[in-house]
């Protein structure tokens, strides 16, 4: 144990990693023209056990057997191998997240709020089958790009080969490191022994639609990305990203879509960690245009650092509407089930999401 | 490897343990007003892996990825998470089986027959996801309470939070020990070297339905209570368990059901022990009523105490109406395929069940 | 870390290894009658995980959690226990795959091609719930014989009880070792190390149907048999398989299919062994028949024997009628997602299937 259970070999050419963490919440959740205007429930969030390590020294790999909260089905979220081509590139090829958004890149077990905003659900690209490269241009930039079965696919980024409706995906990452360490970009806390930190990251994501798939849920190619920020600072933690998403349809109903997520959090000490957030999105389809605005408000209280947190937070959804998850411009779905929000008040405007969240975290 | 296999940190604050079970049956029906009378075959009933441990000294955590015996599919029957407040109160949240009947609290890998009673099936509460605490009062006095989702989720105990249909749902049991140890209570065998045992316990579940959830599959409210007791005397091994369950519905049908489970067992050494089963369960549904009775007779060859075991039983439904699942009067299906019995004979009086089932079990 | 990764305790009377393996796969499908002429994509054809290993010296187990390629679900592709009765008879219980064709008994790691052949999955009857006996008749032959659920469960093998449609299923398979050592059976490959290995097998496969199941897909009985050999030679490997499958149904329309499957390789060292493949079908149904024709070509690159390898084939589809799966004669579908192919040309004569394929696999 040095951190993670672990096995290895006599000469440390072989090592096997086990740990994982589990998530349970508790939320709350209110709407002003709902019939039954609250729901509420607990909710075992995430349940996961990775399985990581390496073998013959230059090559590693990572299963993940996760937890579908809604149902309690065990899926493979990611299972990716990697090669060390030298010291400063690594190839890997499997299921894991694409390299696009700064919040879906951040481990679930590490976010700042007790879930991903809704903007980071309705622009991210999520999980799917891919091959890529991790490459250390210097000790300050690191890109990772990718080529992929692209963002439509089954709902845990697998597909069946006969309805892989992508001809060609391509996402690429570049991150910046304009001071501190690497280490400080994997979470959003200003820890007391940390030097300051500020990082600067833009990906994009451009996917090529095979016209003539019958599954094919979105005739259309697609181009999205991103710019992005992280700065700790004297306790703070500030993080903005701005998002924009492109479809280029057959039949000239071109969508674009932009967004803008805002983090600011403030370390009390290695315990208390107080937080808010500012989303905004707009999205204007064909004719029409519609804009969401969300704010959050909550309170990290670190027992163990990550290993051992809980999470509160305040969710109030005041401006637009809650296009129901078939018809999302990307693949996620901005105000889901899991997120603690739900579609029954598609017209925001009238009829406010206000989602109050409680979460206990535990890592082994 | 101390009983179970183990990783550990050097200073022993961490420490996860790894086992599981695979539970092999063979079992055979038959009916005699069945067009086909018998079906029979191998079924693997269980097949588990237990990730279990402790983090930072205070804080435990359980996961189990189990099998779905018809399906071959994985869940996660288990996930949860504690934490001591002090040496007697210990704080626990996740998806795990609500406090409530003892044969259902009582492990699957030490249960005196094949499978759990009908009338178990059909009075438990099964898993939900809840926050509870685990209290001992006395060397003598645990207490067990829970707030939950209640009974009504998915199959596996999670549920949709937009489905989620129980307002409240408590849940309270009590174990006393009047003789014995506490690891006594873990199974229904009266091994030779352990002194005799007596244990009475009792508990409750109430649950409120919201009203307005589309999905409620029961708009009613909810009480059931159970008390029960657990002798080990002499080699011989008692338990008796009388349960009640009562739903007030809102058009007045309201129904109101009694079980009774008695369970005997003799150990001639630490290898073979007979048993025998009686079960009696009486439902009253608005005006009609039906009873059910059930007799069970076998035998447990334990070759290494539960770690490997032969089980077979005899199991005869000769009275009352085997309801399908979908209008159980609790959650379980009391006559369902895990039992190796089934639901197309409905009228038992003139369709009696019988079942003989073998299994083999090997703890790892 | 002796090979596998592993606990064990003081006195070695019980051990548990962990180990996997991961196979990531890039396909592309041409067929020249399709409107769109090609499929293509990334798929983890395999993530899984193995918990094996001894208890209290005599008993045996074997866990294995795999994940669905197309999916991404996690199920429990074999959950089997063993017990040696003596030196040369092991019994065995659980759901592991039924002892009878050479290339499915041939773990998924150790495969020559990057997929079994189509004749393979046409005729193969594989996973069931089974109680089984290895036997070491000498020290050149050894039996594996199982009586079974037989070969038409759920996808995974399993089946719910009520829904079990064979009345009974028998396997039988012996083989001979006439040169070399038993583990060379293990894998398709002339390492330069080994000696000349010879290897003979045969089998034959017999199930009842229960014909009042109302489940039931296939309302016949069903005998299949096969007859095999291996050889490496010279840093040759040849394997030979002759395969046979007769359902005998109620309405005489009985069907007979024949095939074979002809595999070769060349090891010009450890690292580089180009093979091909030739497969063979005809299938006689009523007074219909049809035959399939298939050959394949390829390349194995091992950068650490099975640990890391990387292969690389072309499948060409050139005769037959690519029958979809709900219809196929066996259980299995030889031209399926699986394999990289797939049903929309039917015609195979005027619309040859052409699928080209490179995999990389990591076992840990």
């Amino acid at each position: 144990h040095d951190g993670n259970f672990f096995l290895r070999s006599a000469d440390d050419s072989f090592r096997m990693n086990l740990s994982g963490y589990i998530q349970f919440r508790y939320a709350t959740n209110w709407q002003n023209k709902r019939d039954n205007e609250t729901i509420h429930g607990f909710n075992n969030a995430r349940a996961k056990l990775y399985i990581t390590g390496y073998a013959m020294d230059d090559f590693g790999y990572k299963l993940c057997f996760a937890t579908n909260g809604s149902t309690g089905e065990v899926y493979t979220e990611e299972a990716v191998v990697d090669m060390k081509l030298d010291d400063d590139v690594k190839l890997y090829a499997g299921v894991t997240l694409l390299p696009f958004l700064r919040e879906d890149l951040m481990a679930s077990s590490t976010l700042l709020a007790v879930e991903r905003a809704c903007v980071t659900k309705g622009f991210g690209v999520g999980f799917s089958a891919m091959l890529g490269a991790k490459i250390d241009v210097s000790d300050d930039l690191k890109l990772n790009v990718a080529i992929s079965n692209g963002t439509i696919g089954d709902k845990y980024g697998y597909t069946n080969f006969e309805n892989n409706s992508a001809d060609i995906a391509v996402t690429g990452r570049a991150d910046w490191k304009l001071a501190g360490d690497w280490k400080q970009m994997k979470d959003y806390v200003a820890w007391r022994d940390d030097s300051d930190a500020i990082f600067v990251g833009a990906a994009a994501h451009y996917q090529r639609t095979d016209r003539d798939t019958t599954s094919m849920a979105f005739p259309m190619d697609f181009l999205a990305w991103t710019a992005d920020t992280l700065w700790k600072v004297n306790s703070w933690t500030a993080s903005l990203a701005v998002n924009g998403g492109h479809y280029f349809t057959d039949e000239n109903t071109d969508t674009n879509a932009y967004g803008t997520l805002l983090q600011l959090a403030y370390n009390m000490d290695d315990k208390m960690q107080p937080f808010m957030r500012y989303e905004w999105s707009d999205t204007r389809m064909g004719g029409s245009s519609d804009t969401n605005q969300v704010v959050s408000a909550g309170l990290n209280y670190f027992l163990n650092k990550h290993n051992a947190k809980f999470t509160t937070d305040l969710v109030w959804c005041f401006e637009g509407t809650a296009v129901p998850g078939s018809a999302m411009v990307f693949t996620g779905d901005s105000y889901g089930t899991g997120l603690a929000l739900n579609h029954t008040a598609t017209d925001i405007d009238d009829n406010q999401i206000i989602a109050a969240r409680a979460q206990f975290q535990l890592k082994f």
